[in-house]
């Protein structure tokens, strides 16, 4: 068993992220994580089948019911929610309850935001089983779902107790969704670690075919970047806005085209060579990340959704700020920064690979 | 004008709490409270033609929208919250904005809930113009709405930048809302400090009056104790729950005879002298509490709800722990304390005041 760990630093509310393989066939015991003795297990209709049985091995004892969603990324609604919140109702779930999050990013969001918002907070797991959700939105406290307006406009910051990520999950992933995530394993190299960008270069066709070894490697130290960056700005007062390199496009893309027509991770490659399109650096690291995003089989380009309305949808944005869209760009690969100071000829330049 | 400012101490996210006579029509300045230039106004239709003008002169050049929900508990809900999230996703405005609640307990609360989750959490100002929510909703963090199984079962810990305290407020309110905001200053008394509660005594025909100077004592000394459990323990862990000596009874009442029918201050007042009988003081105090509830107008006894239904809905509350209901009870007055140590008898004969 490869196991590892790492601490999000958060001073009592610090708790650890479990990687490894064969933690749910395993039964790594999660009850010493959860203040009671009952807890909801969300999950959905495509992951339950595949491994609902073997998280209950880790659950002990512990009186647990469940509650498959359906599967999707148009189901992350406040409906969704308040499904789950129905059912911890129906239960009379305590304080002391648990919500387990067992599935990708979207069952992780919806499922840390009614756990935000049950009787203002129980307690909450991630078992993250796409690669997507292991490297990203498992980690972090990010809770939400998406309004007709815009990704994510409604949610609450909620930390996990603890993110057990067995890479065992990632065999039964489909390739599209495993392409996916490897966007925003490209992203923390991208805006931080120039190193790890090279290594990923490297590795790239090793972490295609799944090997362990290297894919272990990608999730550690991604989850090592996105801990140290949520350590640092938990609420997003600075640093933690790097983590939306490529995400203003990316929404924009994913807002415009509904949700689930593109992959998040798909919208976010796209963005990511868009914002580096507006940087001021060297041609040859622009050329070095398309390329990078293009070995990872991940579009380069946005889909031909016409620039006024992407540009329509980036207003929503979280990070306009006075009516002043701000843009992660790239001082060089490998180092990122936060800035209004754009020109908007270049933003329209670039906006234009959405014209048909 | 008078004047009066105290500070709920936490962190770097500490506020005051201004109290005194004059400061909507004085044109108090909100504006240093706010981190953009736009804000959400959320008020109601009783509120908004008496104070919604003069709340305008506090906001300077703000840019200010407005929205009017319905009057009363029945709207404390999931979809209105929604609705003023709908609102701010309609008027684009971004994570500097902020909303503004003006009105009672429940426009505090569910502006607040909302203003916790737009974007996960923007600025959130308390502008309270009942007394209940002067002297309790409006201090502390405490935001959400109902549940058809439960009283605030969603919800989120959201402290606001600025608790304005206009007791000029006070001369519209109608006189059953004015006793029912005097059952959490009561409770005050009746939990912490059995001075305030000996004042009270003496001192409630002139609050009964209205008089300016026996008001602002009792708004400020009830936002004092508050501010110092909440500064204690702000997502009550322990002492914090205190506060709810009488709720859970009182909520029971709420939830049985559907919110509204019962305000919620009459149902605390019945709920303080049920707990109260079910703690092992001197009959003597028992009857103070009685006798001060009786003198503010408020009702001792619960309604003909039945006691099984009572029973019932008390287990749903959130201070149920591996599925034992806790209650406040007092050791004297003037000292409560939480305790799931109590005979099932004593609660069953206390309920029997619910059966017909």
């Amino acid at each position: 068993m490869n196991t590892n760990s790492l601490t999000v630093e958060l001073g009592d509310r610090s708790y650890p992220i479990v990687i490894g393989a064969g933690h749910l066939a395993g039964g790594y015991d999660l009850t010493e994580h959860m203040p009671g003795d009952s807890c909801l297990v969300v999950t959905n209709e495509t992951v339950a089948p595949l491994y609902f049985d073997k998280l209950r091995s880790c659950l002990g004892d512990t009186r647990s019911t469940h509650i498959e969603l359906p599967d999707g990324e148009a189901f992350k609604t406040i409906s969704t929610a308040n499904a789950i919140i129905d059912e911890l109702v129906a239960r009379r779930a305590g304080r002391d309850t648990t919500v387990v999050a067992l599935g990708g990013g979207v069952v992780g969001d919806i499922a840390g935001f009614a756990s935000a918002c049950y009787m203002r907070g129980v307690a909450f797991i991630q078992v993250p089983t796409t690669l997507l959700a292991q490297v990203d939105s498992s980690v972090g406290g990010k809770t939400g779902v998406n309004h007709e307006g815009g990704k994510n406009l409604i949610g609450a910051f909620h930390q996990p107790n603890i993110v057990l990520i067995d890479t065992d999950t990632l065999s039964t992933l489909p390739d599209r969704e495993f392409r996916a995530g490897l966007a925003e394993i490209i992203k923390y190299g991208a805006i931080v670690d120039i190193e790890f960008f090279a290594w990923l270069e490297e590795n790239m066709s090793a972490l295609l075919d799944r090997t362990p070894d290297a894919l272990a490697h990608a999730i550690r130290r991604s989850c090592e970047l996105k801990a140290e960056v949520v350590a640092e700005d938990e609420k997003e007062a600075g640093k933690r806005a790097l983590l939306n390199f490529g995400h203003t496009f990316g929404h924009a893309i994913e807002n415009t085209m509904g949700y689930g027509d593109w992959l998040h991770g798909e919208a976010v490659a796209a963005g990511m060579v868009m914002a580096a399109k507006m940087s001021d650096i060297a041609v040859s690291e622009q050329e070095r990340l398309t390329a990078l995003v293009g070995a990872a089989g991940l579009p380069a380009v946005p889909p031909k959704a016409g620039s006024e309305r992407l540009k329509e949808a980036m207003q929503l944005d979280k990070k306009v700020k006075a009516n002043q869209l701000r843009l992660i760009l790239l001082r060089s690969l490998g180092d990122a920064f936060v800035t209004a100071d754009y020109s908007d000829e270049m933003l329209g330049e670039v906006l234009q690979s959405a014209d048909s």
